[in-house]
């Protein structure tokens, strides 16, 4: 369920009482280790229980006005997973052409200069996930060219950090904590997929989107009463490197079951840098591991074969890695 | 501005009073025509000022959950021009893939299966307007099978009409007015584009749709207090073969332009039926043309060419048809 | 329905083609006209169908946050009379003590006070009528005070006109529409009830609240494509004093009507001042008097009496007004 | 913070994995218990983060169009302390008028003749508290007939429940779970107020309502990922009787407490049946408590005075109310 120190953490604080709805001392030293981890003072931090929860809540709010969009690829989470939550809230979803799960920034451009007149919606802000849905990481570079394209159309950086630990310990990655804060407006950042019970912790960098945000997380039901439950997890997860130590373990779990995967000769739907990766087998093979593992099977790629979603946590144990691979290597022999 | 009889009409009911918000003699009478026109007398009928004010009163009514969503093409006038209506009131638009602005119908029974785990927003509705968005129409089997796929389903099924009067009257159409009412749900029939001054005749078909729609119209600031001024535009157009006539007109006059483009060796990004059509150009001579004519550029169509869109309406005359087809000539030799 | 000029004058524009969605030469005089009568050139006018349609547009376009509510005495008609189309797009409306349809400003100061923290929505925007649906009417003075408790607190000031000329030509009034500009942030004239077949004057005074606001009314569905349906019928009635001499006969035949009422004995529920008075009758004579007119019944005030509204408008002939006087004093003998 | 054994029960589970998003066993072992406590097979049931969550998720819900609105006292919990919430899903609550924060039930009727016509919104969901925010409780005879105008009208009953422990061992109370489960359409049972750390239990018990909720849930953000979180703190608390044991230690000490200070001469706002009770004070006396004691001013109570709100919990110790009596015996000779 959840990281033993976070466990022993809630057994020590037991039947104290604390101050309600967050301002209480806990929910302070957690918030003093993120600012200290981000190397930035000056920004908002607030707990919200879940991912789609902290989604909705933050682009309602940078959307001041209902004719506001947000441009986000087809495939991002809160196009397709959330059943509507954005929309629920007043707001369209404006598409931008996606390659390997990644925005293609240079089509901003086109999408702006199509939404000038007052039939079409007006986009306000960008919405990307760090790693992308389809397991994919921005590069700085990438990330810096977003921000200017940003900068230039007047658009908000919203980042969704609910698999945040597992792009900033990827191979591939050359970003870190404060760099990220430096280029977004506001972001967040998962416990949830990363040793927590439950939390996200959405940042605020953006002096312009600090005002009153209390209200619209009360607004939306997400202001706990008992916000200490929130801030626990992300005291014990940013004591130590504790929170990038547990991303690592998921990232280097993957990492040994994409090189086995690859050995045995298969490819993958998008280069497996993070602790997502998505091998693409025949569904005949796919059958077999369906009766011995978990996953979903995430698209058909043609020649009867399809791509299936193999997704590693903190908490996976390598031997389990060592058995897929051995099943894997039985069935394909 | 519009037809004279619309205007001969509203001089002659002059400065008399009548019953407010649409429980007039006029609006009875008006409802009666279309009743006949249709051939139906259990149908409910309501005047509403404009095209997007109809659609967003009538989805927004039919999506009884905030996570039900609305099928449509990409190109669809909910999802592009009419910035954001659909979401301000709450739901998603989910995009079936089309082929010439007509949706695909067979592409219906792959979405609805993804969209069975409570993740994913709910489609409950299929929206089509006739003819589309790029002039093309929709025969008669293609909405048959489309009826199919949506009881099916358990879907709705919702015409846009904005620009009915050209789709009955094509010269590929094989369904009359009474036909589409028996496989739509609910559809309108626009007076906006066809020779009122404004106005839009919703006909709701299916009785569980029905109950309180009034209230819908209210909430959305479409209930007019003089709702004779809508009510008049109708039973002038629908005394006769008012409506259809214009709308041949100005098929006809889409036909001798089209005709005419052909002749002179040009193409057409969507087969010329309605009265919209969109021929390709090079960018050169639209940019002589544009000099001379108000169209808008539809879109780039690679090697240095584009297309354009026509509109011609009920008031519009040969002799403009006549001297766009001599500039053409004259730019073209 | 209206006014006879209006119906000229759409005679005389005939079947002409115009520039569509209001950006034609009869929308600038139109809005040419108003500027003059108000006296300022940097304000913004759109021309939107009803009453109803602007408030849920102006009040959601000026909420920027979801949580953000706006103040209304308990009788306003956004909050009796609009379905819900105010919350539907989202916001609550907080209730401010009223008496005789006006809000008790000095209660302002205690709602802020008690909406400080994050579990309350925040009041951003007073909402007034002028007349109030009470038939009454707010002095300059009571204006400038509203004015300095809203700069407090920074809220918006939005004053419904649907009623304004009778509020202009009330022989209580002392405040002309230069002087109602200056005080309100936005506000509108209304000419469906003053002459108009439709439409509704929005004037933007306050720069913060102009940009991209036709996004709003097309999102609303408000944005009409023969826009010139609505621009003549403010055309006409801002040529000369139009629209006061028709508040002024309106407002000429309640007084002739409240006069009669008086001297025959009765009270009324509000002071009548405008062109809708609230004569208290006993139960019994508003059965009788209810067979022979066209009234509501507003409300029961006890003893066997209720409150009846009656409206005259500017089409109301002075012989109607003498016989109702002849049958209610027939009626009292 | 919470139970101890709740507490432990996580600590138990410790880093076990578990099925996602409340498919797992403990999520059904806790569900099976609260069918056992109500005495109900045929009930859905729900584990949702907080209780403004619920009432937003479940509201929007239970009024499928949006011009419908929700029957509330002005002093319940929706209209007051939710920033909104409700309206922010698009819709109006209406108010009925109060005694002691419970609604007058035969006010019901005269609010609903007065909806009949489109121009108004259209009721169709009655929302209480119970215990009520202001502590009090309604009776079996109360419910039932409550009950009966609802289904007078064709309304729904949801009952919140955030407090219902209280209320369900009130000295007062004359009602057991089973019962208000056979009067409700969907109710809560709260956690978060009585030993939990989070979660409130929805009740679905009308058949109606239960289609497709969890996309609900989803789409507002409240399906929490480690849905096990929320399923624990139930399974402890419906072990036994210790859902009920630690609302019945809650009400214990209000009552001490309230004796106590009736000794001492005091009155109070509301009958003080439940852990939340409102003793009038001077506001001096008010004043020196302040400085020693945490609560609310309630409201001012005229010569002088305001009621406070004092709220005891499944934690309060005996020495901390007898400490509060001695204290105020010592401000009060």
């Amino acid at each position: 369920m959840a990281d033993p120190e976070i466990i022993e953490a809630i057994s020590s604080y037991g039947i104290q009482q604390f101050v309600g709805y967050g301002d209480d001392q806990v929910s302070n030293d957690a918030k003093d280790l993120i600012r200290n981890a981000i190397g930035m003072e000056n920004i908002d931090i607030h707990f919200i229980p879940g991912g789609t929860h902290v989604n909705l809540i933050t682009i309602d709010s940078i959307l001041t006005q209902s004719y506001m969009s947000v441009l986000a690829v087809e495939s991002g989470h809160i196009n397709v997973h959330e059943a509507g939550a954005i929309e629920a809230t007043g707001h369209k979803i404006t598409y931008v052409p996606s390659r390997d799960g990644k925005m293609i920034i240079d089509e901003i451009d086109n999408i702006m200069e199509l939404h000038k007149d007052e039939h079409m919606v007006l986009p306000q802000l960008v919405y990307i996930s760090q790693t992308t849905e389809l397991g994919t990481v921005y590069s700085r570079a990438e990330l810096k060219r977003l921000r200017d394209v940003c900068d230039k159309w007047g658009l908000y950086l919203f980042v969704d950090g609910a698999r945040l630990g597992s792009a900033l310990t990827s191979p591939v990655s050359d970003i870190d904590l404060g760099e990220l804060a430096s280029l977004a407006d506001v972001f967040y950042i998962g416990a949830t997929k990363n040793g927590g019970m439950l939390g996200e912790a959405l940042v605020i960098v953006n002096d312009t989107l600090k005002k009153d945000f209390r209200r619209n997380i009360k607004m939306r039901g997400g202001l706990m009463a008992k916000g200490i439950v929130l801030s626990i997890q992300f005291k014990v997860l940013f004591t130590g490197s504790r929170y990038l130590d547990h991303a690592q373990h998921a990232n280097d779990m993957a990492q040994k079951l994409s090189e086995g995967i690859s050995e045995l000769g298969y490819s993958f739907m998008t280069p497996p840098v993070s602790n997502q990766i998505f091998p693409v087998f025949s569904d005949e093979l796919i059958s077999k591991l369906s009766g011995l593992y978990g996953f979903y099977v995430w698209r058909t790629e043609g020649d009867g074969k399809s791509s299936i979603r193999l997704v590693t946590s903190w908490a996976t144990p390598i031997d389990m890695v060592e058995a897929f691979l051995d099943d894997l290597k039985l069935y394909t022999s």
